[in-house]
């Protein structure tokens, strides 16, 4: 299976044309769209998202990863094994904490290129091709790797990562590290800020109400049920939360 | 077939971690989104648009379909088998106009649950690997099941359902049901209130003019010619439709 | 290989309602969404991206393009072979322009019919249909076509055509007819008019600075360096463009 995992947004041609080359290349394989639509440019926030939705996956499985404002300059072109998966992506940060969760993990360099290498398209010239090769099974020439961008990056981000179609908030924060009784707070105190206890989930608090849960990949997402997080809190991509106690 | 039926919207990883579920657990059946942008919450809307837009799809199809509020609550998950066909939701309504329209049905309470069940994704969890194993020609651990939400709707809804990207206003009612001089009104007569006849389609009438007619699944939707009619007449989801005459 | 091009929009059932037909009717084809949401309406700008974007894709493709205002009129349906490639829509100058870049083209005009026709969906019960047959390999009824719409328009469009997620703008103008210094005008002199210089790529430019370049797909784009064009100079599908020299 490969797992699209992009800033493209469903608009426009991207993710059709990459499809096409995938079509072509690996034929038999499954492509599924995990995330079309990350905030445009923001690696950070994405690597946080990625190492949470890329969990339950099955061993095999190349996520194809573009989050990539740098293309078309001297950033490297990363294949990372971990635990059995395999990522291919710009080296921004995106990849690095899906690294960091696993077990076992291998960085290489890609030193392939294809013959044709458009400027401002590394999704369709360059990762694609390579992700199509992994899924095969075929190796890709690549040389070994030292300190990939992100190695530095904090275990779990404060802050929001991404806002979804209900106006709930994903944050870089991992539910189970947080206790029950955890408060997040957004926005400065005395000045709107706001101060969110945890649920279970939407129906256990009324309509209307903001509170925050661990939601189904293991994220302290923020949420208000049947009603948008995001306007009622003024939360989005980037927006930091603080963890006030637990 | 599997069709997708849901209010996820393609924004975020909701649709793309079904499919990767019926990818594992159905490979050979082809996937589509039939409806993935529905009105958030809406279930009775949605019910309208799923009786009218299930129809031409062939036997044995399986609708998974996912609005669903009350998703960690105590609402049951149903399996309908009308004509053929299958339909796995929520019990909140969403599949009760389909069932009306079927000669053929029978309800069921689905009771086999995953041995992990989110609180706040069924989708994932429970509706896709049942629809799964329908799609196999498997049966599923259910039982006997009365009264089904929805059971008491109308026939036909007075409003507004859904608004497309060209702002077109498909309404729960259905065009075969009307006279071909019935006319269509919303808002408030004297307080800006519009009274639109029908056409037979789009071209039939000067670019700019409303109109409504009768649409390519039977519903009766209005447009306006090259224009938006949600803009031009302050259509919404939920707006209110009265049938003046016809 | 089945390519969707159209102005459809993911939001709504008309994608999946067209690959529910092709998925029937020609089950072994993997169907690609090249474009889903090209300006509504605009089948001339739409000729510009088809000639530009159906340029890599493998021989025997099939493109289904539905930009179809005139939709239950009496517009001709084409299908136009060219240089080994399949062209299915409208006969209003969506076609022309690949037709013109092509080296050996066919046209001929598509007289079957299906037993069941809406007036509004010809890309469900016409085009998808006649896609579905030319992607098995077979014949469809049709006859010879004298004049279709967009012969005689230009070879670059100067103006924008469509603008991405990231707010870029695409032209109809191909950047392999414009020199390197070749300057792009949008807007009026002196009434805040800008004047664009052409860079390889985004992170040739600062961050914020608008620029043009060569896209990879060969069509002259406005772009601003992790920032939006549309917003930052006003553009829209639509807006003119001047070449000021090269």
């Amino acid at each position: 299976m490969i797992a699209l995992f992009t800033d493209f947004g469903f608009a426009g041609p991207y993710v059709g044309q990459m499809r096409a080359v995938l079509a072509q290349q690996a034929p038999a394989v499954p492509v599924i769209d995990l995330f079309a639509d990350l905030p445009p440019f923001d690696a950070m926030g994405a690597a946080y998202l990625l190492a949470a939705y890329a969990d339950q996956w099955p061993p095999g499985t190349v996520f194809l990863c573009v989050v990539d404002p740098g293309v078309g300059g001297d950033r490297r072109a990363l294949h990372l094994a971990a635990d059995g998966r395999h990522f291919v992506g710009p080296d921004n940060g995106l990849l690095a904490i899906a690294a960091r969760r696993a077990r076992r993990t291998a960085w290489r360099a890609v030193t392939w290129r294809p013959d044709r290498l458009s400027a401002s398209f590394h999704g369709r010239d360059l990762f694609a091709p390579v992700a199509a090769r992994l899924a095969r099974g075929e190796a890709v020439e690549s040389e070994a790797c030292a300190a990939p961008v992100g190695c530095g990056w904090p275990d779990d981000l404060a802050r929001v990562v991404y806002v979804d179609r209900y106006g709930n908030a994903m944050t870089g924060l991992r539910g189970g590290n947080l206790t029950p009784d955890a408060v997040l707070a957004v926005g400065s105190p005395g000045e709107g800020g706001q101060e969110i206890r945890r649920a279970r989930t939407f129906s256990a608090v009324p309509i209307g109400s903001a509170f925050w849960y661990e939601n189904a990949n293991g994220l302290a997402e923020i949420a208000v049920n049947q009603g948008r997080a995001d306007h009622a809190l003024g939360l989005a991509p980037g927006t930091a939360v603080t963890v006030l106690a637990g």
